[in-house]
């Protein structure tokens, strides 16, 4: 999207982007209250002080809505592990500290948030397109971190670089994917040390 | 339980151990067909032709038969598992077949006895005993198929035994526990292969 800033002709009302944003915005704080599957567009309208039809003219669906919240949501995890690995100091150090980021961020949204991450496990389940952009994100990092490793010589290159990263990926799932994760909460932290481990020794050259 | 054949004083109606098996048999029917979470027990006793004060003699509560169900269904799936690893030529192919008759057992039952599965769900959410005791035999046999490549030289020996044995089993859990597993059968069986291999990489000497 084009964010860039035009001189646009004068309007009388806001922008229809700053509509969206108000729109997401309400919807967030309101399905943080009150829950995303139990909400409809109206509960929604009403609360925003918008007629439902209005809402429409920018969502074609209450999912739409969901859609943006869920997006947003996995930015806020994508940016923690983005940080969480940027001045690693090898490989195996940003694999280690990517995967516990990862987790470190899901349980964060579970506890701190747990209406929210209903929303990304419900789009998990879909899946939606903005999960779907998420689980391409995890696999081009893993892919990064196992090609740098391979570069530096810390990693075995004998195994198709796709086939290690997708394996890799397989076996992160059950802590990156908000869906699954609600059911390996317990020990998280202690199992991804463990899984890290054995990754990396599958990694040994 | 003792179960060995004693001249026992002769009694006008059946075994205690007679009627547990029947209320078992006629319970696996009627929560495969009615399924076990909106079933009572006063529904079940009603089908058998019992009265509920007869099934709470033997059980005391639905989740008790429920749990002898559970029970005879891993069992059932711990034999497919001894039976596929009885002739393996290796470790390396124990554990191959191993993972693998995990998977085809577990896909099996949700498959073809979608109900009994998910007792089996709902047994691994709590966890039920049952579940705790498989979830053992799984640990069990993982250790001593590393083990056995320990001493044959096909796996490595630096990594602690256990500490290894907990890594492979918390690798294998979203494909072992029937809990997780419905989250992960699409292409389980691509994905098991293929973290098979990262499994024997990291277990290379």
């Amino acid at each position: 999207m084009n964010t860039s800033i035009q001189s646009a002709p004068p309007s009388r009302g806001p922008s229809d982007h700053d509509v969206r944003t108000q729109v997401v915005e309400a919807a967030t704080e309101y399905f943080a209250r009150y829950g995303y599957e139990k909400t409809t567009v109206s509960d929604l309208a009403k609360a925003i002080g918008f007629s439902k039809a209005y809402i429409y003219k920018f969502f074609d669906s209450k999912q739409a809505i969901g859609e943006v919240i869920c997006a947003n949501c996995l930015n806020g995890m994508k940016q923690a592990v983005d940080e969480a690995i940027a001045d690693a100091t090898s490989a195996s150090d940003r694999f280690r500290r990517m995967f516990r980021a990862f987790v470190d961020a899901g349980t964060q949204l579970f506890f701190e948030d747990r209406r929210l991450y209903d929303i990304a496990a419900a789009a998990a389940r879909e899946p939606w397109p903005s999960v779907q952009a998420y689980e391409r994100y995890v696999e081009d990092l893993v892919t990064r971190i196992v090609r740098e490793g391979r570069e530096t010589g810390e990693f075995e290159r004998k195994t198709p670089l796709d086939e290690t990263a997708r394996a890799i990926c397989l076996l992160m799932k059950p802590y990156v994917n908000p869906l699954l994760l609600q059911y390996n909460l317990e020990g998280a932290v202690d199992a991804t040390a463990l899984l890290t481990s054995l990754v990396l020794r599958s990694l040994a050259p």
